[in-house]
């Protein structure tokens, strides 16, 4: 089986993330927060160096402002609802359903009014954004790094335009935190929403959002927090106001592992998916009945295009069962995008490249597609 | 280490439930139900018998009404905030934050009446409830084993009730599941919360609610499905519609193990709690300056009491600094009955009973509060 799904979740889990869960549910897996005997302490202190590892891989000064949440979906929920109010928000073509679904169901309700940047050749230009800015835009949404095309967003230069006029921004770094450094002090970030099981090649089970000390956020969750527990209104206090439940401490136990690994195989892993991109981009391109839809420039592993005369289901299911090759078909949750690619009926076949992922499997990929093709 | 706080989460987790997850974490992570190639397949499957595993357990038929959730907290906000609307509500002293929370918080907002049922000497009355009907009562929301006192609801009656007037009956089983068996039809619940980390001893990080058919909850998550992705609109579909983002598969490949291990070591296990609970109660009796909160009749693991002279949290602190004995101390997170106990200033000492306590750990928890008790 070859795995070319690696942006849905990396399949490959480093031994010390997972020795770390077998650790954590061996002998720490009491309840952090929630008592002041020994045991509980100690799952507190794991978690707290959990937020303090993630704050320092992105440049926050203050771990209290690490949210633990169920996924990267939850964590956008919550910077999402938790900031909605009556003006104007801006987002992009971009997006995936975790922003375009809260943002759109509960526009009415909040009466704002919701502007869709489009991409220009080379992805979002922040001129498009400056240029239907309103004096009621409060709050800017972007996708850091396409999970349908892999275009890049110019962060830095948005984080400027939301600095300058007061505007809350909002990163989804899905598919970025990771594979990419992200300083959320130098790019004026707010909000950022990361999926550790991605990137960072932690576990399935947790998110996390991390919060500028300017976001004040409403509730959307609401339950037991082991503080003023006497009061039946939520907490304000950052983080265990918004952290409500038992938190996933098994999961979150792999996450210092995760980053550590991260670091050190930083170079490594940039190289293998550069490489691995590189030969399945010069390879699609040389076939005359595939349509790229990434930009033929880049190569961070996010690889999406069709082939004529298939639909994207159809070509991954002769992937899948014949060749044993797992990629994704359809509209990876991002259907504005696909509008502007011309796909949004069939959508397109994504294949993403994990820091796992050899030469050869991307010789057979080819190898695979060029006789699919033919056909 | 001695610990006593099986209430807040079980410490011992059976070595199948540990194995599953390593074994999950090393060859069956992939994003279910988000892709169509083998490897998101198989793990699609192994979500759909946890599914099917957690049905059958509680006696529900349709495993598509399983949601597997962030945690119980986040189950019950599901629960109560998708079904609030105008009109009135009755709920328990007994109820813990993550029912009052999200109930007080939205009640005006929905305009929402409120009625919280204090208890009689054998806890809820069902005729207390009966009494209080109001032609607009939609919901009734009841604790079944309260984590302060170890009180159980008399779910069957109050069903019955609710299934006569056509009420919604939400349970919150986050103390029971795993330890009772609960069978959802007999007792007429609508919607059960469940923390599988508890008494089914599976891993922290996910919680279900089950629903009968009769329920159709408002969305209060929005993302990602997997389904219907063209729609920014959420998909009224259950489970996907109501389980935005990523699974957390890794803890929920926790799942069937622990239900098989909790079923085969069923008796065992309730004999030790029971033993434990035994050995503790008629101790604490002993001590004249002890007081009992439990009913002094009940032998299922949680055990809430305080030391004259001493406040909780000093008692807790002694406990576990100079005895190495870990129990929880304060509000437990449930602040309305511990004003019924006229425990709301300091709270009191809870010991929750595990199935891999001994008696040997329950005398010297006993000769630990008897010099303390002294003291």
């Amino acid at each position: 089986m070859i795995y070319f799904d690696n942006s849905a979740t990396t399949l490959f889990k480093p031994e010390c993330v997972k020795n770390a869960v077998y650790s954590t549910m061996s002998c720490l897996s009491a309840n952090p927060g929630r008592a002041s005997h020994s045991m509980a302490i100690k799952t507190a202190s794991l978690i707290y160096y959990a937020r303090k590892a993630i704050a320092d891989e992105i440049n926050l000064n203050n771990p209290d402002r690490i949210i633990f949440t169920a996924s990267c979906t939850d964590a956008l929920n919550m910077a999402i609802l938790g900031s909605m109010k009556k003006g104007h928000v801006i987002t992009t073509a971009y997006e995936h359903n975790s922003v375009l679904r809260p943002l759109f169901s509960k526009a009415k309700e909040y009466n704002t009014e919701i502007s869709v940047i489009e991409p220009s050749f080379n992805g979002i230009d922040v001129k498009d954004i400056e240029r239907i800015l309103k004096r009621d835009t409060y709050m800017i949404i972007v996708n850091h790094v396409s999970n349908v095309t892999g275009q890049i967003a110019p962060l830095y230069e948005i984080g400027k335009l939301c600095k300058k006029h007061g505007i809350l921004f909002i990163v989804d770094g899905a598919q970025s935190v990771g594979y990419h450094k992200i300083d959320v002090m130098e790019n004026n970030i707010d909000m950022l929403a990361i999926a550790p099981h991605k990137g960072l090649h932690a576990v399935t089970g947790f998110g996390i959002l991390a919060l500028s000390e300017k976001v004040k956020l409403k509730h959307i969750k609401f339950g037991g927090t082991g503080t003023s527990s006497a009061e039946i209104t939520q907490p304000l206090t950052y983080p265990e106001g918004f952290e409500v439940g038992t938190l996933p401490t098994v999961a979150i136990s792999s996450l210092i592992p995760a980053i550590k690994w991260c670091e050190k195989n930083r170079l490594q892993n940039d190289k293998r998916i550069f490489d691995v991109s590189e030969i399945i981009i010069n390879g699609l391109l040389t076939m005359p009945n595939v349509t790229l839809y990434t930009p033929r420039t880049l190569r961070n592993g996010i690889i999406s295009f069709n082939v004529e005369g298939l639909s994207s289901s159809e070509a991954c299911d002769i992937l899948s069962s014949q060749y044993d090759i797992c990629t994704r078909c359809g509209l990876h949750c991002a259907p504005l995008i696909h509008k502007y690619l011309g796909t949004i009926s069939g959508g397109c076949i994504r294949v993403s490249v994990g820091c796992d992922n050899t030469y050869g499997e991307a010789e057979y990929l080819l190898d695979a597609l060029r006789e699919i093709s033919r056909q």
